[in-house]
């Protein structure tokens, strides 16, 4: 029988996610499978814990990997925290605000949402008026926005809810790895990530962390938590109790990436990683400019590990984008919604923000276009 | 710094999944990742659910794996077809029967159940009673009680359902790959697996399968899905729609994986599969009864791939797996619920039903006790 696996090419991963993939990271996840309840397995657990807690500067308890991609964390973020009628605030600048807006709106809360131009950043100061208006049980905002590039001001939005009752919830899935979050310094109470994006390993698991405040809350339900796979009281009982009791099987060969993912990052040292995106992303900058290519994000927000850009007039992005995956065996990200067709968007996420990835591209787009 | 990936041990793992994985599966899953939009990928995707399709006897176009472990395969058919107040029967002999009740509960299902002795299997006629009097949205069941060892009568609980409004879900997280499932001729409309089982895969993905008339009944639906990562109106788009509109990012590598176990098992034959669990697990019982160590379930409805087996008198639980563990790198399960401390679950499951490993097992049996 024809192995579809055997044609598999590598591929130079620059676009808004997958990233690159360091051999390491593949090879752990090849690893033998052990059970999920092995003593051997609970010690890379508790390890990976503490790992994640290094990365994100807190001291929260509940922090760890839950069972599912990005989406997954997005989803039992809310699930965990909402019940019916639950006021909740959602700042929007692109996809993934509005995705977080669809969640808690499926899960019955009293979603009010603030919406800024695609590309720019969400404004501290409206911010600030809507929740002197309104009490919510919970602000909700994306760091890195995928969709456009566009760095929100997540520490200034959490000096804001910072003492009150309000849980100040981030989306970190492009965030994480690639540029500096504390938070417990920034009064974050909940977050979550993705595996695929700076953490480079690849997708399937989604690294939270609740405050204890945040914790509090879940406690403080009149229901129980709507979805069972993603309920944290009991899954904290298996990543944290005396007595690990076993909630689902963990996907324990994705969790051996994620370890050796984490375990390159604090080899080669956070501010090393986080220096290396800002640097790949100058050069990246640089060279499309030499080119002719413009960026959408202001100067001032732009993140360095999603750099959007516009189309140049006269390329053809559907064909650009597939001559360049076909012939330079190189990924970049379409636009999503209302910049489809108008914007592409490089990634230079984790192992992927290295100078030679950036040469490869810059000299495959002059050939293109 | 130490590695803790360095000292994982090979282990043959006997227990209730996860189950020994072949090393062209694992090799599977340090392929290189590609972009979950890569015509390529598209490509593998397509593939698997032909693989699936055949595997489960099914005609059925929603057929494909869902981005979480086996219980992520349970919440997502629940809660796509369930809205408040739905009546639903849920037919319970063990944990994963109990786990079913639970999560169509948190939806705000009206659940009815019917329980029967752990050990012993569902009765076809207390369920041809139950559904005539009340007329149910959905009647589930297990069909292979993972907590139990007992095997359940799908077929004919399926023949009672057939031709009526009932959707008729079934738990073939044990089942699948391990003993016959013909979907189609059996009248199962949804049904969920996961892959740590008898597909010979590590945890992190799980099959599902919807009938038309199931994927009807979720386009029927007054409410949207609550759960936006499982929601399947907008993951069928990514699967199978005509744009592959991007959903959330799937499980690259882990997809591999899957693809390279069913691939293994297509390869061997399905019958030839079937046949090599059922050979071992008659070799494992006669080797069991010979040292003295009886089966909990009566051979009617014994199980192939989950064995529970009386402890034997004067033998301490926790000491004896552990010592199988640590001296032998053998793991088996304990028992769970009324049966902790009473039974141990010896898995045959996929890859590790073979004839040394029975053997393996044996020998370190008799050393032990």
């Amino acid at each position: 029988m024809n192995n579809l696996l055997d044609d598999i090419q590598k591929i130079t991963l620059m676009g808004p996610g997958p990233s690159c993939v360091d051999d390491s990271v593949l090879n752990a996840m090849a690893k033998d499978t052990i059970g999920h309840l092995d003593p051997a397995f609970i010690k890379i657990m508790d390890t990976m814990k503490g790992q994640l807690k290094t990365l994100l500067h807190t001291e929260n308890q509940l922090t760890i990997p839950v069972s599912g991609t990005g989406s997954a964390g997005m989803e039992s973020c809310f699930v965990n925290l909402i019940e019916k009628g639950d006021a909740v605030l959602v700042l929007i600048n692109g996809v993934f605000g509005m995705r977080m807006q669809d969640v808690a709106t499926r899960l019955g809360a009293d979603v009010d949402t603030l919406e800024f131009e695609w590309g720019t950043p969400v404004i501290v100061d409206d911010v600030k008026k809507q929740i002197a208006k309104k009490a919510y049980k919970i602000v909700a905002v994306v760091h890195a926005e995928t969709s456009t590039g566009v760095k929100n001001p997540v520490a200034e939005i959490g000096a804001l809810v910072k003492g009150s009752d309000t849980i100040y919830l981030v989306d970190a899935v492009t965030s994480f790895g690639g540029i500096e979050i504390t938070m417990d310094a920034w009064g974050i109470d909940v977050l979550y990530s993705g595996t695929q994006k700076c953490l480079s390993c690849p997708p399937g698991l989604a690294p939270i962390s609740f405050s204890e405040k945040a914790v509090a809350a879940i406690k403080q339900r009149k229901t129980k938590v709507p979805n069972w796979y993603l309920d944290l009281t009991m899954i904290m009982n298996y990543w944290a109790g005396a007595t690990r009791a076993y909630h689902h099987t963990a996907p324990i060969n994705m969790l051996y990436g994620l370890y050796q993912a984490l375990y390159l990052i604090l080899e080669e040292g956070e501010d090393a990683v986080y220096k290396r995106h800002m640097d790949n992303h100058l050069l990246l900058v640089d060279g499309l400019k030499e080119i002719g290519i413009n960026m959408l994000v202001d100067e001032s927000c732009r993140l360095p590990m999603l750099n959007s850009v516009h189309i140049p007039e006269g390329a053809d992005d559907a064909a650009v984008r597939s001559r360049l995956l076909k012939e330079f065996k190189i990924e970049i990200g379409a636009g999503l919604g209302p910049l489809a067709g108008k914007i592409w968007r490089i990634g230079l996420m984790g192992h992927t923000a290295r100078p030679e990835n950036v040469e490869k591209l810059l000299t495959a787009l002059k050939k293109v276009l």
